[in-house]
């Protein structure tokens, strides 16, 4: 990661001197670089204290007044900087003038999150084989918009939060949590213990998500774009679904399906 | 766009003397250059006599055995390059080892698209500020899953299909005619009188999507990613609709909102 050059000074009310890190920030992972207007402004709103470097293009001085005005008197350092190094800053085209080092959010564990979680209706999703932090960040925004309890990630897989994943969820991130899973069948069963059903979901020959009852608590497995579900982890769940087609072309793409899915929850069960 | 070096002949049984060249395709903007591997193979399955060239990787020979043959036999003039040359002809790294040039698909008009209507439930998308060739090509994909009749493109819109957005609609292109549509008044006279209802999509504030009872013959309208659709052209329509969600972000990508509105659609109307 690119850092500013150091004659720059960052600015912050009462001179140079910064405001004493968290030494976990200093810990490799534990800190996160985004970008994305509302991505930065979803960290604002939800847990400012978590901001702890913040560069922005002079154009967007209007806009994150609110933030900037915090940063001056929670002494936390930000710097105006130019298009390039912003680009360089977010290692991305797509910065639209903010980049933000921030803490990143735990990452619970399934009985830690199942705790936590109030009866009633509610549906999540088990990501189990998207790769592509674009999909991961697209789901996220569809998945906030439709008010999913979480983002269950497999153990050994390499899924985490990044920049590019938080610009796209454009601040969904930030509303729905990662629950980092163990091994499967504990998964299964633990689940199952909660009252969740959990159904696979594939391309074709399953059942039709329209004819079918949705439970109310709900798991929804999203399989890997390309290849899609492991055909052993979907035999284990309680329901195989497919969206139907016209058979036109071999798939929707992973985050339009996982908006129809979790639509069709919705549809079935407005009360959340 | 990159034209292969004089000195590596075109491949083709029979001699170097290429297939004579239909004098349109040499216009500006008939000839339209794709990539991706699902793109390139609905255009050989539907019409194959729109392939003018085509470039692969070594790689991709044995998957595309059916259309080298069929190159081989019509003499169409075929290229194996490295993967350099297909990042230049794509103009894109996404070229998935196969790049092709082709023959723009006729776009409609909103008259003779009609003329051709079979009677019964239908349902299209007018895209009324889309501008991105990515969400494009993604509400391609969406659109040719879902059995969409149409894609109709705003009089004075630049929007037009892409390579981008032929490789992301994974064949999608070739499954949804796109329409070009005259003066507003007019379309909206004309597809009302086919029995449309014309239906706006708004990011909130709108009737719940779930809760209305969708017409047989819809016309979805889709606004600009960001700024939404036009006021006064939602004030127009029949309906002026919202997919319901938490709130936690602004709105659905438009793609994901677009699959999300096809999907509800066609759950209500399975008889297409």
């Amino acid at each position: 990661m690119t850092r500013p050059p150091r004659q720059s000074p960052w600015r912050s009310r009462g001179g140079d001197d910064e405001r004493p890190r968290d030494p976990r920030s200093e810990r490799r992972g534990v800190e996160l670089r985004i970008h994305g207007l509302n991505a930065v402004r979803a960290v604002f709103a939800r847990r400012p204290d978590a901001i702890r470097k913040l560069y922005l293009a002079e154009a967007r001085i209007p806009q994150l007044q609110p933030l900037l005005a915090w940063c001056v008197k929670q002494r936390v350092g930000y710097r105006v900087v130019d298009e390039p190094d912003l680009q360089k800053l977010a290692a991305s085209a797509h910065h639209e003038g903010v980049v933000a080092d921030i803490l990143r959010e735990d990452v619970h564990s399934l009985t830690a999150w199942l705790r936590e979680l109030p009866v009633g209706p509610c549906c999540a999703l088990w990501l189990a084989g998207v790769g592509n932090p674009h999909n991961l960040g697209a789901i996220l925004r569809s998945a906030a918009h439709f008010g999913v309890a979480a983002l269950l990630l497999p153990k050994h897989s390499p899924l985490a939060l990044s920049g590019a994943a938080a610009r796209v969820a454009e601040g969904g991130a930030e509303a729905v949590p990662l629950v980092r899973l163990g091994r499967e069948d504990n998964v299964f069963a633990q689940l199952r213990g909660a009252g969740f059903a959990l159904a696979a979901t594939l391309a074709r020959d399953g059942t039709d998500l329209f004819a079918v009852d949705l439970p109310s608590r709900l798991v929804y497995l999203i399989g890997a774009e390309g290849e899609g579900m492991d055909v052993q982890l979907a035999a284990n769940c309680d329901l195989r679904l497919s969206i139907p087609g016209s058979g036109a072309v071999e798939s929707l793409n992973v985050a339009s399906a996982t908006s129809v899915l979790l639509a069709q929850w919705r549809c079935v069960h407005p009360q959340r």
